[in-house]
């Protein structure tokens, strides 16, 4: 039988929203989940407006998280999860509420704007016996997991260097100024935290390039740059990485690299072979074993391992793309929160990211904003 | 207010199959329709137990798809539209059933066994004023549409050359013996029809060339071939193409060509300039303007024209794949119903494939195995 | 020791030439020739000119190619050997005259303008004890002699499938009209036979296929197309092969498809795997054995057979191209060449193609040609 | 008519040298020079046989480079050019000793192994009048010559970011204690120099941005690692840079980056486009105008521009590679060389790496070093 579809509910990803719908999407892909209610905007009268052109009943769309929270608790068919995904300086206040309320969470990274906040609200989900997700969504792709497999399992040898880098173009000029939605919230501190870049896009990288090999740095040293004249959060970032294993690497996120859309590439060279990754073409996997010729490992081949194939849904040749990957963060979190309705353990395989990875992610951020602001000096980084 | 959705049956897709799946997720990912009722399977048991198992209701879960038609009918909550993703020598039978009930069809292709079923399924179709889309759903990718709406707006001036190949490595070796259950209806004429590989994805090739051009040819010559021994279909084949205007073309389709995932590839050569786009890297379009340096246009960016946009999701960078193209299938064919419920016209915009291009496809296959009979010589296609 | 260099003379290659450079160079890269003479046109005044701006004597600068060949076999330091690098149609009638006098030869291709002639020579050549190199120069790729030696060694299995494609667009507009040199000849009957995209480069990639399978096809069916108004020659081939064992295969030539520079590639599938090699990116070749991941073969590295080393210049990384895979050949004659005077074997690792060669892409012209003409049938090929 | 050749001579070269027959072919290639004398080898025996095997005349095969240079000097025909290709630590002594005896310098690089060294002989080489050329052959590539014009023409508006990478894998295993030639003394502190793989390849890396943005960083942060057992010299580096116009950049060189062969990437973004270019594939360019499609800049079309075209053999599609590249070099020296002698003034266009670049990367080297010793801090770099 068919497992019963999670009751799912959202605030945020009203009208002109970019990753609301990506979070809708990715909801239904695997049919796991019935969105039943929703606080879809700050406004009230665009959460009633937003809410009712996605087909939410009227009973059941919002004016404001509180009250959804509220009436929601008080359902007996109550949202069992909660899909986050306001601008970011939102993320810890609606989180509280619905941790509050007993709810799931599903939040969009970074976690918060302060690594205060995130510390607290890492702390008290810790403690919450609830589910707590962050959509680093692109560790849901299958040649990810595939290549944490390898990692993990060894294959590569001790990791000696991590090459992490995500650039981007559509800030290279100042599209704040024209009103864009996105571009207006993610370079204004109010909305999105100290961190521009490196918040939005650096923490993807950061979280991928730990995702795959297991390993945190203990040090970084960065340089952010604002390079577009009147923006306020930096628009380009370097930072170097000291491992403790002796493992050093670098990380370069930018948002004003004409040419590219959605760059992130992760590399990793061990003693034994070296991986290559790209986001953009993310059904191939380069895998070098020293000496040997490399090879092409394609999602839904027999090549592809089983951490792969537990997240794979279509045969080879048949690219899976940035949705899919995203579902399968939701998917997980799903079967998770079933494992957790029965009192059962959640499955093993299951590797979802979650508030601990959203914590690093603003440790990071914090720690760059140090180290920059120093002049570029090594930083500590919290673990 | 968001639109009703609309009420879908499926007929097959249970236990095991492939496609099932993928037409399911192609429906629900734009939130369009409900599967509300299926008969998933000719083993009534089967069918039964597939349908629990995706979570149908059991009222409306049939042993088979006469009962389905019948009851669906005498509901008023009855299905609107149904898929059909049985294997091939059963789409026309299922078809005049719906047809017959009054039900939109959403149909695999290719769309029969044989050329007679198709002229009158065609015919029928043309009558009823119901919709019949046949999901050729590579036609669905954005820059699919891109390319076409470049090539019918005369960018590439008068088209001389068309190259289109469809190369997968799947059947290299007699999977069939094995029993897996794909290779083992798709190799049997009893079930695939006279076509193997030529009716497969050689149809899939067809089509798209003749989506993206406009043009269809006049006379065409075919070797197929069966390279793998105890095979009763072919796993190969070579078609050359003449067209009215004199343009000349070829098509080649293969099952067994080792290091082919899924590899379809359409190359256009006009007076003005060159296309060059690969199902396997969707997210991109080759376009060389003659004389000039050839473009990269990207999915999503604003070097994507209206066509393209239009059944877009995801910004730059962020790949749509193969279940993405599938789904705007769907979503177009949802609009036409929506259109036709209400004696509206439908949005002009609406490119989605019909049993007119599922009718062309079974012409292709009948010309290609008769050509090939006679010794590989040039024979017209029925129009 | 050194071996001394090899008095070397040419005949054609003068101003305006664009293939006359490409052999001077290819025969100075390794250092095995020593260019002493020259009828570098066939206009007396401009083959004195063209000799002096290349720097050779005024002693051994000829104006035609009959008073080299008498003036050079009446010295005792004369030339050993000649390339022959003129418009197609003098090819015949220069390598008589040498061939005559005792002067090994390297020859353009094609061979000749008909099969006559090709076949006259053909059998003189053979009679001759001298060698009768034709400068099909991919086949000097280091890649594509790894290409050939695992498919000879069996790594392959049998063979099924060879697709062989050479595009260009350099004659997409009438060139000709305008009196560009390269376009002028090569469009001209006269001059360069009655094939013409076929001849120009056709050949290039039917000896391509051959080299790398050692496969001759039987029969061949063919539909040349001329697209540019007012071109005699053809600038547009579509080709079936079929081979004696059953394998199948198609060769697609143009010169008129935008994108392409010189777009040579050849892909080959066998029953245990496919190669692909790609002219354009000659340094890595594409090795998929059936069912596992596809390696990337990549010059220079330990994963290059011995067929590749031999001919192998640089370390991997450090691109090797066009020059040196024709320089190779160069080398390869002048190994020999060498061989021949001393009495003793050649080394039997020479591989370089012979005047076998092309005849054989005389016969292949002739044969397409008689296919076309006869509207698209069949023709067997002479051997 | 043709200039006379550049009689040229060579120290260092010998046997299982790789550099050494790279400039013969470099020097060949255009047949621009006549290597007419040699010391090639610090072995007296083995400098006698190593150019006896390349067919040296015994009279000017020197047993040592003192010697060559006092002889070569008495006579009428003496050498015109050197070229040192020694291990680092003989470059600059060797070159002293010619610079001396009034012959022009063509010396590999890193220029010495000493920032003290450097100085000296670039203000040696500055009072001269000879020519002092480094082979940092990258710089000899067309499109790398495109890249320069465009942006030094101000195509990508002001540069913002500048990032370069070369990693390779030929040293990721202790390759250096099986006694390979290659790896023993480019890991020796005694004849490389105190930098490894920063002395080696990173500043043909530093170099190739340096020709190509005409920018020189102001300061730098660095970190060097060993990671193979008992290495004494870096195999790994990261750099940061500084611009003085505000723009930032980073360089990553490594030697032990499995899957990489020789993987020179520059990529430079300004405020109007982006470059991207890789020496493994030379022969295309990536060009992003901001907000519009990339273009692909093949060499040799006519979207290449004339500083490119200036450069270039071949056809499109023709591919040029490492050893033409290096030819540039080696030919744009004679030309210089020939413009000395008639005391005219050298073409404007010349634009090969001199003793200047020569001197910058030393200096790079130095501060690097400096900056890594010190834990990774920034240091000024000396102009």
């Amino acid at each position: 039988m068919a497992e019963p579809r999670i009751r799912l509910g959202m605030v945020g990803g009203g009208e002109g929203a970019f990753i609301g719908a990506v979070h809708r999407i990715a909801a239904r892909l695997d049919d796991r989940y019935e969105l039943v209610a929703g606080a879809l905007s700050a406004s009230p009268d665009k959460a009633i407006r937003s809410a009712a052109s996605i087909g939410l009943g009227s009973d059941r769309s919002y004016p404001d998280f509180r009250t959804m929270a509220q009436a929601e608790a008080a359902r007996t068919d109550g949202i069992e999860a909660v899909a986050i995904v306001t601008p970011n300086h939102m993320h810890a206040p609606v989180a509280d509420v619905f941790l509050d309320a007993g709810v799931h969470i599903i939040c969009d990274k970074p976690l918060t704007t302060t690594l205060e906040e995130a510390r607290r609200l890492r702390d008290k989900a810790r403690t919450s016996r609830l589910i707590f997700a962050v959509t680093y969504n692109y560790s849901g792709y299958p040649l990810v997991r595939h290549a944490r497999s390898m990692v993990q399992g060894g294959e590569l040898g001790a990791i000696r260097i991590v090459q992490v880098e995500y650039p981007q173009d559509w800030l290279a000029a100042p599209l704040e100024a024209t009103g864009q939605k996105q571009a207006d919230w993610r370079t204004d501190p109010a909305r999105s935290g100290a961190g521009g870049c490196v918040g939005d896009i650096g923490t993807h990288a950061y979280q991928l390039a730990h995702f795959v090999t297991g390993m945190m740095p203990e040090q970084i040293l960065a340089e952010t740059t604002i390079f577009v004249p009147g923006r306020r959060l930096d628009d380009n970032v370097q930072i170097l990485l000291r491992y403790g294993n002796g493992a050093r690497g670098a990380l370069w996120a930018s948002q004003v690299a004409p040419g590219n859309d959605n760059g992130l590439r992760l590399r990793i060279f061990g003693e034994k072979g070296g991986l290559d990754w790209r986001q953009e073409e993310p059904n191939v996997l380069n895998w070098s074993p020293l000496g040997e010729a490399p090879r092409l490992i394609r999602r839904g081949t027999t090549s592809m391992n089983a951490a792969g194939q537990r997240v794979n849904r279509t045969p080879p040749g048949h690219p899976e793309g940035y949705l899919e990957a995203f579902a399968t963060i939701y998917t997980e979190v799903a079967a998770a929160i079933v494992a957790s309705r029965t009192a059962s353990l959640a499955d093993p395989g299951l590797t979802f990211p979650t508030i601990e990875d959203g914590f690093a992610g603003v440790a990071m951020v914090d720690a760059v904003l140090r180290s920059s602001a120093a002049g570029g000096v090594w930083m500590p980084v919290e673990l």
